[in-house]
């Protein structure tokens, strides 16, 4: 190892630091032990949170704002991102819709709508985007994308002809879906939708009963919306003549996956898998002498599709050693390793409070990496 | 690395895990990636706790109870160890005389006593002991060592010729000191003391100043004791024609130090430079690929003679690779790479509290050290 060449692709440390902030620590790191080494950063994502950040920096794009509907009704400021292609836009649903817009006090997933994410697709036809790569965690609805669909023209209505108010409780009383409005742009429009869930839309594994607990439904509200996206999909097969209530993912996001499915030119896939063929990691990894990647969290679940798997999958593929570092080691770590995980280090450097782990990621990860590298140099001068 | 070597040399993780527990959480570590791997196992200390279990560990020696005195007057159980040769003792002087016994509310460093300290030698000589490794950190006491010396037959005695009572404040009293009934065995047995600081009996730097009100010394109480050894030491010097305030470490452990360079055949000498001699360290350390070694913390007043510093230290000049790991890495860490340490991981999985961190340490310890030696394994295969 000469000159080592070595390839970062972290996600994001939740909460304390962006994929590109953790590139930047580990460079320094490796610049510690080895100044002349070639760091080359290509921060990842999952389809969740800094999926859209992760692309932009990937390809030289930009990130823009806009006002649109939040979950509960009222604005709320959303990002979304133009790759540097200009012809592919970058999409977090939860930038419009996420959880983190409602509290303890106000979330009620009979009414959160994705109306907002619907304005952010619209907002990306406006600028004549092609294609756009939607990430779809962190929601706080259960309204099988009606919202989505009701922001590009989609009309919903009751027996009466009149329109349905918002969120999934209201499909119960679904009478007329009315797509003679749709935007038709939405049809040229390839919505590739980063999602790792393989949940039906209705039933015991479906959005209501898995997902929607977490948002605040209780068990009444549970069955209640159930029952209103079995009618949703009922209504859209009869009016629409799509099957969506047992397509694998339909249920993710609230059932957001059954709407795209419905309404858009839509693709469900891995999260991981889009990011990876968008920031051409497969061959930026071929001039690797080794891969670092790393995550917030790494436990076993891992292993189902989060960036370190991803990245391990392919590094591995291409013959390269891997080592992946983490603010927290779970448990059933050690069954990743069969997955191309080389070794896997936390990077905390004693007790501490979470507050306190936060600040000191950065210094953290970059000590962490710092000491691999050292022990890398150690056998290489062996 | 066909078949590596690895000699494990940690401190204990104070609060956790004996230097032997560690030792075998990474040795489990170890063999869960090289099977096939030899482990030598040289549990380690620094003269500080643990420093009697490391040394019957390395010589197979054995491990005795005695009830004695502690430092408030009251009986303790202390324990005191024989190693194999059955002819050499290690005593930790906090077993009998440690900050442990007393709290908040009866800590006093006017009144509290090393006589317990001197019942464990007395118990060693009682046992046909030559040479005895004292270990002298952790003290509740600030007597000079007087207690020490009462406990083998010297008297203090005031101008009255009334004995005087327990502790440092009533030397201040003191007018004669009477050795005519000092057990004179004392004067031939070898006392190897490990310490680590090198205090002077009195003064700024000296043991009450410094030490002191750590043992709970109002500043008016560290002049009342530091005037009170002043003048032992006068008494000392004039009596006994032994002029020990000035010696480095004569301050240490509440001036124990002084005590046992005016009343035993004693040396002071760096803890962890005792414990690699008996251990026999540095020949072991030439048979390793690699040499592992930590302690609960490692920050940059592990390079003052701490275990670490002291194995790492060793390793280099036999020109070994060092790792050390710990629970927790502190400030000023990247200094030690100068002294030898390759490099420096921290074994924490994630935020958590001390409870866990402890529960949890051998588990940390043992997947930590798997994953260096899954780094290690790595650049031998490439």
């Amino acid at each position: 190892m000469k000159k080592p060449v070595f390839v970062l692709a972290p996600d994001s440390f939740k909460g304390s630091l962006t994929a590109g902030q953790v590139c930047l620590a580990m460079e320094r790191g490796i610049k510690k032990v080895m100044p002349d080494a070639e760091c080359i950063k290509v921060p990842m994502a999952d389809g969740g949170e800094g999926t859209v950040q992760s692309l932009v920096d990937a390809t030289g794009g930009k990130i823009y704002e806009l006002e649109v509907t939040g979950p509960l009704g009222t604005p709320v400021m959303a990002k979304y991102g133009i790759m540097g292609d200009g012809k592919t836009a970058a999409i977090e649903m939860a930038s419009a819709s996420g959880i983190h817009f409602v509290n303890k006090d106000t979330r009620n997933p009979l009414i959160t709508t994705t109306y907002g994410t619907g304005e952010l697709v619209k907002a990306c036809l406006d600028k004549g985007i092609k294609k756009i790569i939607l990430g779809i965690g962190g929601s706080a609805t259960n309204d099988g994308g009606a919202g989505f669909a009701q922001a590009l023209g989609v009309r919903f209505l009751d027996n009466q002809g009149k329109e349905l108010p918002s969120g999934g409780a209201a499909l119960k009383n679904l009478s007329v879906i009315d797509i003679s409005a749709i935007d038709s742009r939405l049809r040229d429009v390839d919505i590739e939708v980063a999602c790792d869930v393989t949940n039906p839309l209705c039933g015991e594994t479906g959005a209501s009963y898995v997902f929607s607990p977490q948002k605040g439904a209780t068990p009444d509200m549970v069955i209640e919306l159930d029952n209103a996206l079995e009618h949703y999909a009922e209504m859209i097969k009869m009016q629409l003549l799509k099957d969506v209530k047992n397509v694998p993912g339909a249920g993710a996001a609230g059932g957001l996956g059954a709407g795209l499915l419905t309404f858009a030119n839509a693709r469900l896939e891995k999260g991981v898998e889009i990011i990876i063929s968008y920031t051409n990691l497969r061959e930026i990894v071929k001039k690797a002498n080794i891969v670092f990647t790393g995550e917030g969290g790494i436990d076993f679940q891992t292993q189902y599709g989060k960036t370190p798997y991803g990245v391990a999958k392919v590094a591995k593929e291409e013959g390269k050693s891997v080592i992946a570092i983490a603010g927290y080691i779970g448990k059933g770590v050690e069954q990743l390793y069969s997955f191309g995980f080389d070794a896997i280090l936390g990077i905390m450097p004693g007790v501490m409070t979470m507050e306190e782990a936060i600040e000191s990621a950065s210094d953290n990860v970059e000590r962490t990496i710092e000491n691999i590298v050292r022990i890398l140099k150690l056998n290489n001068a062996d």
